[in-house]
């Protein structure tokens, strides 16, 4: 028994599941995946240990996004919980979002006086987001407060927080690389709530190019020759709703080692602790051993410990295979460290991204359980070809969590 | 960018699509399916090259209908969008339905006097229907029109078109071999709309028996000692809801080459062309030659091709085997063809049809994708057995038509 009185889960039923962002893929050469030509001796050795299968996240072909991949795996099923990516942002950012609060992303944007869209990144802001946000923050629309967030380069979150709101309103940002003007935003239902959102949204962002314009950073943009920071552009419209955390549902503690925001954002969203690791940067260059360091060190405290590596995605992003088998080396390394301790090691992804296609697909990823007395199936490489013969057959992602919650012990039975 | 201004799919992501109707099988021989009997190297070299799999096509141990067997693979749920056969026999003869047409097959019949059927086909009739339907134009009855046409031999649809009509109504052909009357037919649901359309489909059964018998094609029929066609029987009533098509739906051209009326009509209602290629009978006879020239020369304006080859499964109604595998032969040549195309070659069936049977069942049917960058599997040869350790697992008919969805680029990502 700890301090708070309740009991401690055994070292061997805890858990590591590592998420390996977009690591699937289809034929990249001589007949192989990305997988199937990587150096990776610890993680075809796990395999050849432990469980493997394949997972489709979200059911066989549907493309994965990546927040609601995560909400699936961390046993949340996206039809049911996903209310949109913004509170997640906002979360990973570290706001405390309140029970209806509207959430979205921004980017920093450069437009002319037509609101003609001159770059939607402002021509890639550095460190000046902090210091712009403050200019926006006290605004107030027909009673809805604003709340502006920085986070990286050209990147933010706004909040609307007041009664009434609603997530189904359409972008102001065109996500178009064409020349194209700031688009108004618009209810996507007919109700009440996103007509008010909408308007509200796009008053705003009217008002944050009015107070931007005349900043003082702008101004010395400007004369260096720099473009200028002078509107928010938003997408990703959600709503945040309080869920269950998998404390409250299940009983056990968990934490979350990433990177990037988005995923701090949804681990936090189920109640996950974060921690922060100097050196995890959900890049290529991220610190693969401080992060393996973090995780055993946070099995001391947590009985779930979830860690995150971004960088096979960006890679995969790329069409840069060269930088995938790097990464999957450095995933192969951080198993090296990992497989030490006597606990569960999952091994999976949350949706493939093909280098052929440079986007999230519908192709599963391979997954794999070591540890304990978990079946021992006769697959020998980890792969996607290899692990589609494996004793876990296929599963979603929904499917993946309700067997890693059994085997730390914490699944109810149905029945009796 | 076409005339219209769309985007046009370049050719490697197009799909020839083709359904071998009721190629999967059981045992028929030293402990092989029909596949794996039959000399079909092109198919075994297709399947070591891509990915192959298993797919159920309504779910596990479901018997599929052909035509809810073929809405599933276009992607169309038939729990949603299944409404009776009638409306894809009367789509696939040509007929333009409206919305709430209640239609139904048709076989022209010989009954006595009392009504007793002396044989369900009239004696196969072979080309008279064309003429005896004008007879029968015209009808009205309760202000519902009833509209006939005629199809191949003793076949044909028979429309009710007017206000408050249901497709909920029992068959007037009994079906039987055995000695039967002609059933009348009664609501299956309790609604005044069923009741309607049974009390006017009963009134137009015995109307049809009234000008038919004293037609001049039956009074020389009776002369050369033929069986007359002097009434008709119906089934199959389904009622007409025009549903969003593959075009509005993904966006995407697609059409059809069948040989036979059903599943030119069910492509017909998820939106397809259809195509009139010469040859193309439906039968053993089928001009395979013909049918792949016609899916080259389709590829140049359509972005998905279905090849519709029935002969298999009337092979397996039938029973016989050798003519299973002549069939099989037939595809082999047909993938020969096809497979100089650089595009997506998907070969499957809608369901299992086995020789030892002579009926549908719900064994998994094999299924292949060839093309792009898709996964390589270790599956050597196209059969049953073979592919049921392939890399696609086991799918279900929506399942696959997304995963085809998701490989041409016209996909939805569920998240950001």
């Amino acid at each position: 028994m700890n301090s708070e009185g309740e009991k401690e889960l055994p070292l061997e039923k805890r858990v590591i599941l590592v998420v390996v962002d977009g690591l699937g893929d289809r034929v990249v050469k001589d007949g192989k995946t990305a997988l199937g030509l990587a150096d990776k001796p610890v993680l075809d050795e796990l395999a050849c240990a432990g469980s493997t299968g394949l997972m489709s996240t979200l059911g066989r072909g549907v493309i994965p996004g990546s927040d609601t991949a995560h909400l699936a795996i961390f046993g949340y099923d996206p039809q049911l919980y996903y209310r949109g990516r913004g509170p997640f942002e906002a979360l990973g950012v570290g706001v405390k979002l309140k029970q209806g609060d509207v959430a979205f992303r921004f980017n920093f944007a450069t437009v002319d006086s037509d609101f003609r869209v001159i770059d939607r990144r402002a021509g890639r802001l550095k460190d000046e987001g902090a210091e712009l946000v403050k200019s926006l923050q006290g605004m107030s629309v027909e009673g809805v407060e604003a709340i502006f967030l920085s986070s990286t380069e050209h990147r933010g979150t706004l909040i609307l927080r007041g009664d009434g709101l609603s997530p189904a309103v359409s972008d102001t940002d065109s996500h178009s690389i064409e020349p194209a003007t700031v688009l108004e935003s618009k209810p996507v239902e007919d109700t009440r709530e996103a007509k008010k959102t909408a308007r509200i949204l796009n008053e705003v962002v009217k008002r944050s190019k009015a107070i931007l314009s005349s900043h003082p950073l702008n101004k010395q943009r400007e004369r260096e020759g720099k473009l200028v920071a002078n509107i928010i552009l938003t997408r990703g419209a959600g709503v945040y709703e309080k869920v269950e955390s998998l404390k409250d549902r299940y009983g056990f503690s968990s934490c979350c080692i990433a990177g990037s925001a988005l995923y701090k954002g949804v681990a936090k969203y189920v109640g996950m602790e974060i921690l922060k690791v100097k050196g995890a940067t959900g890049r290529l260059d991220t610190d693969i051993e401080a992060k393996a360091k973090a995780a055993i060190q946070a099995l001391e405290k947590f009985d779930l410990v979830f860690v995150h590596v971004k960088g096979t995605d960006n890679a995969s992003h790329d069409g840069n295979l060269e930088e995938k088998l790097f990464m999957i080396k450095k995933v192969n390394r951080l198993a090296e460290i990992l497989k030490e301790e006597d606990v569960y090691l999952v091994i999976t992804s949350d949706h493939s991204t093909p280098i052929s296609i440079k986007r999230h697909s519908s192709d599963p990823v391979p997954v794999l359980i070591h540890g304990g007395s978990v079946r021992k199936d006769k697959v020998q490489f980890f792969d996607e070809i290899s692990v589609s013969s494996g004793c876990l057959g296929h599963l979603t992602g929904v499917e993946l969590n309700r067997t890693i919650v059994d085997l730390m012990g914490y699944g109810h039975m149905v029945g009796s």
